[in-house]
């Protein structure tokens, strides 16, 4: 892993791990870097190259072993051992996380969720209670949490990830309709889901262009 | 707007337009590449060239309108108009977009919630009622639908979009863990909302290399 590896390549990492999973229980276990292009809309010598990056995997005509690449790649990502994610915020966004299938089966746990408001404290979203917010430092130092999933409000956001940054956690998946600013030592995925709809429909409107 | 424009570009619009509407609720009215740069992590040079796909706006030494320009960009995307949303599955993802507060921010409003399941039908999701999806094709050929929101199980979502395909629509905001496929013609956004986790696993992983 001492190689550089691109931003571009690192983005596209979740890509094939998807793919691969999904060939894998579709019970296909050998794949051409063609056959994986087209899967991904990709060309066959950008597969190849985006492989390489991580070490010779395939075989001259034979591709690659889907198992195999899979479960290297999740080594990459570091998603070989479940991950737990502390959730700020028990609502819609919050509850919509915690109550997700797709974030288990990725090796990613809801292992708590906070809330300030009396009426959530104390009720169960999925099998977990709410807890009061007033005890996160707490809990933080006597339970291992990998990502904060951020799911308050936009103007307490900054305020909620200071807190949770000076309790020592580095990694925030942020929710909150406005850009985080952390110290450089910390990882930071704002999600920005109306950017999706924006896209489509720029796309609507230019469809003949 | 004959001009071409890449794909990098257009995936870049949306947050343009976010850290403008930003920057005039700050009350600036004025802003330089530089400025504008250092708040979207983008060189000043990257700036200038992006903006100058869409015309020039810039003046030497003055920097951007802020209010002209976000009003272009947001002609550019669409969204200059609101747009309506409808959304099947009533499910956790399905209740999440119906109650964003920043979709309708951003210009698109949740018009209709479609689900199959007795307990669902009926019941109110914000200030709508969740109809039964046996009537969708007859509602899709009453109201006017810009983008059709699937968030249903993901062993449904292939036959949902196609049933709305049929329909005549074609713009389709997947929320099922799964790439759809629909005729070319259809303009489709898979969200792959564990991508975003596992990247900044990657990072946590590899954060001192």
């Amino acid at each position: 892993m001492a190689r550089y590896v691109s931003q571009a390549v690192i983005r596209r990492l979740p890509g094939y791990y998807r793919h691969l999973k999904e060939l894998e229980r579709e019970g296909i276990s050998q794949i051409s870097s063609q056959e994986l292009g087209k899967r991904m809309d990709l060309t066959p010598s950008q597969i190849r190259q985006d492989i390489n990056c991580f070490g010779g995997f395939g075989r001259q005509g034979f591709g690659y072993a889907v198992a195999v690449l899979r479960e290297h790649i999740g080594m990459i990502l570091g998603i070989d051992r479940e991950q737990t994610l502390l959730v700020v915020g028990a609502g819609n966004i919050g509850r919509a996380v915690a109550l997700s299938d797709s974030f288990p089966l990725s090796g990613f746990r809801v292992a708590a969720i906070f809330d300030n408001d009396p009426q959530k404290i104390g009720k169960e979203i999925g099998s977990i209670k709410v807890q009061d917010t007033a005890h996160i430092a707490l809990y933080i130092s006597e339970n291992h949490t990998d990502i904060c999933v951020i799911a308050v409000p936009g103007n307490k956001a900054q305020a909620v990830a200071e807190e949770l940054y000076q309790t020592g956690l580095r990694a925030f998946w942020n929710f909150a309709p406005t850009d985080l600013k952390l110290p450089g030592d910390s990882m930071l995925v704002n999600v920005h889901l109306e950017e999706g709809l924006q896209i489509l429909s720029y796309r609507m409107l230019h469809r003949d262009g």
